[in-house]
């Protein structure tokens, strides 16, 4: 990396990268970015160009020497990259719709990470994935894979069973959201607020919080069962428990945890919003498109702001910080997922996992963490278990193993059900799911 | 024991004890019973005599020199035991029918060893079951703990852990009875079937399965899903599952798992019978009526074959064969519940689990399972977390430990459903939860 | 194994050899042999022919259809053969001899499997026994490998780790030897006696001890420390501990023990014998010259009862037992070399040990032992590390895995010490250790 | 700690107490001590004055406001104290010649913290460090106890598992040590190497080093075993290793690994020295002395640079460093001595390993090691487990244990010499052992 360093963004052409670019700009004294590539497919050409150009405009008004490269050519991007980040959605979000809309019809879950959504955005993703592993280890075989892709749990887990490359990390912004709400609820800068996470990608527990490096765990969960606080606490997104469970549960959860412990009224939620005013997918869709008229605007050199309701925040900016660290072997604190080791008892050894780590040159090492709380390690195993068998799928195209993933996942209510579910979406995925489909032909 | 062997059975009084005694009976060359003591409490002393008189007539119509003693003294049946057999239900069936309706209201699974009512049961017998450990402690410090109460595995979990009993094994019929339910769909005789069992209680999985001593495994999974099989498979208890679910899930399942991989038709299916048949333990509350007009008969001197429709067949029999090779050494292999103690990867040691043993007169020690299949070691660890955390509910008498139990029960939808459960079921087993309303008193 | 079952052994040119056909011969009601192949190389053409005809003479004698095979062609005696038993010494009794001889000049333990001897009967056997597995594969994928050629948890290792056989069953006489010496030592009947064993090959302990089930551990270690048994103890081999040590140690030890609980003392021994009347091997050559002279007599149709002097008792009849209890799926329980799985805490799962195991038809289960006394564990867990890594030297003929091995060897003065050792066993041993010299001059 | 810090230093008469008073003046802008309580017991009256009044010359010096107290009254100095420092010898350094040389008589190693010194130092330091642990609980429940009273490691095993304070932490200056060490041979700046270190106090390996966070292992290893180095690497101390034996191991080794991979060698060495200039504690009695003649010196105001050549340099800054980490959180990386829970794979989850940890407020969290390497795994679990016995026979006062843990000991010839060695340092240290001699008499 001697002079200056090179990054391939896949999935370039995504409304995320204008923060990707910032945080960047942000950090140029540090990371001094020499190349960033932005790759994407034939289909996503002309978001690419839109998105790419604000990127220009953004560095250029910054006055840095970063070449930004617009590509449809993998190849060309990944050649000699230091680090790879992938934000790519095989399907768009037209697909990320459908992974929504048909399980409500079953009255099961439709959310693009958990249960039947979950499952079929990694038998899309995870031989996509592969392929660009694949291609990295003959174009940048020492560079690091930052994936930010969903289900990035599931996906970091198939990166390390299925792929020879082993300097990956997966990321998310939960973390850095729960953090961020803690703060608030304490009412204290978010610098001096501490987290051990432990679990896994959307499964993450805040085993203690500190402030200043003090333990306020009790604090923080009579503040979030005080019933003064309630229309404080509706502010942090899926913090509304019952007193009772949060308090003797006794760490903290994160938002997606309500799928699990308020499965019934999550699909209900869901099942009425999908009514209302369109899945999750269909309303990104309109943001994204006001979004992207905002990007085309040549006056426009910076992040706009809107970009921070699109959901998603902090995600670009948790990857750059990812990246100075392992650039500059900061051996600071932060929480990714990456090959448990056994950081975490019980869970397996060659898995993937989030949990707080120390940052190094050399990759992440996880921080010890033992024993999870038994109230919740059962839960983490059999997600852990369903990401397994969903990746085992998504290689294997086995459609008997793609039932069973989805059967064994707790939102699932029978065997039969997910068998009409796999049914139903493999058809409607069919395009996108050519292991399965290629198989039957032959 | 020289002089021959003393037994109490707890729950004397049970519809169960002719079969116990049968089995005593067959297999007194080998196990010289001396002395069988049926305890029971002040509400079942009339089933007590019922049942304790057929018991005599039978050991008489024997010609055997066993001697039934009826007592409400437990101190007394206790003293110098040699097996201690336990089969008391706190709050008699009536309780049970609490279990089953009420988690109904809330379209929850209604039913006595899992979620709210298993629950329930725990919190109602563990405090009890743990005072017959004290006295054990005191009278019969030597005996074995022999517990067929349900729920077995919470049971003998809460013995493990917080009483001073170690010679505590819990029993189960459901390991037979699929044995004998793959006997015949295999058309062999029983003797020729071996299981590799291992899970918790009611949540068992039969790792591989041999005639002979060669594995049949895939052959019986391919006999379980051949549609010319349909109508026969039904008679093998929750055998009912999708092709391609069981064919990757690879391993034999247990009836209970029903409650699991098909939990939305389980509730159906259960309301229903409520509505039209009465609850399971309204039933067996006639079945049971019927069985002691039967046993009052002075002409009866064999156990009815009328019993084996109660449910619950070779429970008994599974104690007597289980007590045998105790006192016997007959090192042979049984399923029982036992301290793990590293048998099953992942488990805590020190936890209760199902599993093929040899039995010893030095207890059962299990046999080396390893991991379990990716695909079920997630629900087994998330049971297990449940588990322990209902016994915690039930020695401590805390309100929040019982809400979180229920909130992480897979069959739970959600915190809210599980507090209203709670509240509803503590209510309406008051009398027999003083461990919680004590303390609200104090 | 419609017809009866093939057995092909390889080193049948062995003095053990008419103890196994004896044991075939007393089991033939239970375990139907049709063939019984003895198998050696050219150098052993002329043992082969001695022992052969004594074998088919015994045969003739019990008047049994099993047709005695003596071949030079391994392919021929491992084809379809449904066990194949090993018992074969790489370089004769002139390379233990050696083995035994070299060590000493250095003040280092000279023994057959244990130290620089252990090591380097590993490095001339491995190989040996992986191209065996590889035959196997071809020739008869479905037969079980009984191995009791030395060192016999270094070869099962090397076979669990580096070959494609996974039916392997490593054998040794030391537990029966215990089990006698302490049913001698209580005046008891062998069959009475059972121990708990746990470790690994030469490295095994007796965690309990029962007589008809009962625990008598303590019992066994106050006699073996009683002042007045001394005489008596002595003839208990290798059970001369102070007293203060084995009590606090609390379980039983083996012979091999000796060598590193009393390593200076049995140094000093091994000189002082192997001046007097030459090293063990030595010994052996003499006894086995006129045991082969024995054998020759064509008179003699039984073992000879002099075989029994030549140590290795009940080898032979401990194979026979186990190849009975696999053929007829006994799941009785014997002690045997096999994959860990986690039976003992804290060895690798995928390790060969030493282990009480139930012996099915699908081989052998270990009883779960849960952890090892603290005080025992890290000598066990040095030794399996000293046989992995001297198997990892055997496999890839790399000269610095060899001196790593021999230097954690517990044995082991020094790491200069090892590779003078190993300089000059290397050079001895020249002629068996192919995968070494070959290398050096590619 | 609101107005500044109170330290309680147990051994303050220590010459190593200006090298910490130092310490605490170069860090007084980050760590704002206020009160230093240097307590030792009457024996040590006369240098605790000497060195305390030094003390407070180097603070007047430094111009700062902290209140130094010499005190022969341990609860005073306790009592609100927010860190506990240990430095103590019980019996002095003539205790330390005696576990020097009682074992070199019987061709042991004689040395402060190995085989039978280490087990000897232990026995008299453990039940003093338990009874300050008591102290903590009444006098200063938050407080941290940082101890580098050797055997470090095994002091901190027994706080673990026989004190109720959990707030300890081991300290020890090899690793910093060995970064000197091999930031001379790379010719760097010590800051600029990092080391991820794991094992047990005084066997810890260096698993991989790194220069600005590069793996370099390779590197050193080749330098190490470099001819053209070998002056130059016989000035690091203890890398004298056969080239063979370090490659194939792979990871570094720390000085004290020559006592184990060089014995023979070692007893030698230590038997010379002892001969000709005495042993290590008759050396350092002599240094001392004269070190205690230049405390004297009134117009001394600085850490006299003599100090160094005493032995244990860095040790006291190590300790300054952690007690900055740990007060204002610093989460950096520090190799410490605290509880394993699951960071190193095979060993205890609750025994003490020394291993690179994060700093925090809460305490040292352990980075995740997984497993040791194969070949050293063995012998860091035989370390652990002499320490777990050595620790319960101090705390029981029973004598087999004792002899079980010498015996146990890898330095250990025989289970014969450990009792003989056992009885004399037994009695040569009677008046340190009270816990052995009151229960004989009792």
């Amino acid at each position: 990396m001697a002079k200056g360093i090179k990054i391939a963004t896949i999935g370039g052409g995504s409304s995320y990268t204008p923060e990707l670019v910032e945080g960047f700009i942000n950090r140029y004294d540090e990371l001094p970015i020499r190349e960033l590539w932005l790759v994407d497919i034939e289909a996503g050409k002309e978001k690419l160009e839109i998105v790419g150009n604000l990127a220009k405009r953004m560095i250029k008004k910054a006055d840095l020497p970063i070449d930004v490269h617009l590509t449809l050519d993998r190849e060309e991007a990944l050649r000699d990259a230091d680090f790879v980040t992938t934000q790519f959605r095989v399907g768009l979000l037209e697909a990320r719709a459908k992974d929504e809309r048909i399980p409500l019809k079953y009255d099961v879950l439709g959310q693009e990470t958990n249960g039947p959504g979950g499952l079929f955005k990694g038998l899309r993703t995870i031989p996509v994935i592969l392929d660009i592993c694949k291609d990295m280890e003959r174009l940048c075989p020492n560079a690091w894979l930052i994936n930010f892709t969903n289900p990035a749990g599931m996906v970091t887990e198939a990166v390390l069973r299925y792929s020879n490359i082993k300097k990956v990390v997966g990321l998310c912004n939960v973390p850095i959201g729960l953090e961020m709400g803690i703060a608030k609820l304490l009412d204290v800068d978010h610098s001096r607020i501490h987290i051990d996470f432990a679990g896994l990608n959307h499964m993450v527990f805040g085993l203690d919080v500190y402030v200043d490096g003090v333990s306020v765990r009790n604090k923080v969960i009579n503040l979030l069962t005080d019933p003064e606080n309630t229309s404080f606490v509706k502010n942090i997104e899926g913090q509304g428990w019952e007193p009772a469970f949060i308090r003797s549960l006794g760490v903290l959860t994160c938002p997606y945890h309500n799928y699990y412990y308020k499965s019934r009224d999550m699909v209900e939620k869901t099942k009425k919003e999908a009514a209302e005013k369109g899945t999750r997918a269909e309303v990104v869709l309109r943001l994204e498109k006001e979004l992207f008229e905002l990007y085309k605007d040549p006056e426009l050199t910076i992040k706009p702001p809107q970009l921070e309701e699109r959901g998603g925040a902090y995600y670009s900016d948790a990857a750059v910080r990812l990246i100075n660290s392992i650039y500059n072997d900061k051996r600071d604190i932060q929480p990714v997922n990456t090959r448990n080791n056994g950081a975490i008892a019980s869970l397996p050894n060659d898995s993937a996992v989030e949990v707080s780590c120390v940052i190094t040159k050399d990759g992440p090492k996880p921080i010890t963490v033992g024993d999870l709380p038994v109230a919740v390690r059962g839960l983490v195993q059999q997600i852990k278990s369903f990401e397994r068998i969903s990746a085992e799928a998504a290689v294997t195209g086995n459609y008997d193993t793609a039932v069973l993933a989805l059967t064994i996942n707790p939102l699932t209510p029978s065997d039969t059900v997910a068998k009409q579910i796999v049914d139903e979406m493999m058809e409607a995925h069919k395009e996108h799911l050519p292991q399965f489909f290629q198989k039957v032909e032959a």
